[in-house]
């Protein structure tokens, strides 16, 4: 059984998520898949062709000012991005590409810092290569293999898989086969897989 | 400054609220309003006929598991109901029209329980005769009284309300001016309300 961490770079709510997941896991010992995913393929295919926080705009006004509040309480920094939403697909291929290698939660984290503190634009290769730099890793290599035809067609198959799931909205937690939604639902994940006795 | 519960019959998420919000108030000092209104003509106004757990099935299917998950966390008996949504109209006209009386959180919650408890049809009079009945209260008097012009204009009012100050969803929760969408944020709304140091 595993515990997996489903998240979309554009979504503001998988931020405080990918930004607290990791030691709240490890609180609780329990290893954590980061599986990165895009959402715009599954809005699409529920007819939208925008975020929901654009398609209505009382929930997007909403949604900014709740994330504001959810990061003030849990002590997060976030400003709330001039472009919205940024497209993550680079940094997505290169972090499924990559999955379960012990520096992918810090990249995550590195380029959601990047959208929701400091602003910058994900979708630039330079900002991404920044982000993998920092953790001293060599990011013209990444950046080359990540544009690779089979790394494209690997982040299309996990994006399938979330579909296959049941998966709709980010972050989505999957304790084994128990579903999660939410940066709410976070806690309520781990303490259902650490209290399943496989953890 | 006014604490108010915006709520609606059909609503899954409003019904744990509804069983809670009092108790969990009255800890705290703060007088509730309970307000229902109705999410039919909000959603229209977004361009769906029909409920969102209805429209994106995948969202419906994780839903029905969720609220579950809750009441059962929460101690809420919950049956899922054979019919979904049932339409609350009638409990609402009602509930709107007294407004501030002192039974009224008793009948809201009994309507509630009626529907996601005892899987009764709200939509059928009687069953709200019922609810009002267990009360005491005169139910012939109430359920005429419900259908007049004017009750049914008032809730419609009530709606348009709802709609202006951007609340697109259900339970939702204006402290004074700030708002809180769901379930899940019922606590936030009550310390954020009672920290704020007029309750």
């Amino acid at each position: 059984m595993t515990f997996t961490f489903w998240f979309e770079f554009a979504s503001t709510y998988s931020y405080p998520a990918a930004m607290q997941l990791e030691h709240k896991a490890a609180e609780r010992g329990i290893e954590v898949r980061w599986q990165p995913f895009l959402l715009g393929p599954i809005f699409q295919a529920q007819g939208w062709n925008d975020t929901p926080f654009k398609l209505f705009p009382a929930k997007g006004r909403y949604m900014w000012r709740d994330i504001e509040r959810v990061c003030d309480r849990d002590g997060i920094r976030f400003r709330r991005p001039s472009q919205f939403p940024r497209s993550g697909l680079l940094a997505a291929r290169i972090a499924n590409w990559h999955a379960g290698e012990p520096w992918v939660p810090a990249f995550v984290r590195s380029v959601y810092r990047a959208n929701f503190e400091h602003d910058e634009e994900i979708a630039d290769p330079q900002v991404i290569a920044n982000c993998l730099a920092e953790l001293k890793l060599d990011a013209a290599a990444l950046l080359e293999e990540g544009q690779r035809p089979e790394a494209k067609q690997a982040l299309r198959d996990a994006t399938a898989r979330a579909e296959a799931l049941g998966i709709f909205g980010a972050p989505f937690f999957m304790a084994g086969d128990e579903p999660f939604w939410g940066y709410d639902r976070m806690e309520q994940a781990l303490e259902w897989y650490a209290s399943s006795g496989v953890a």
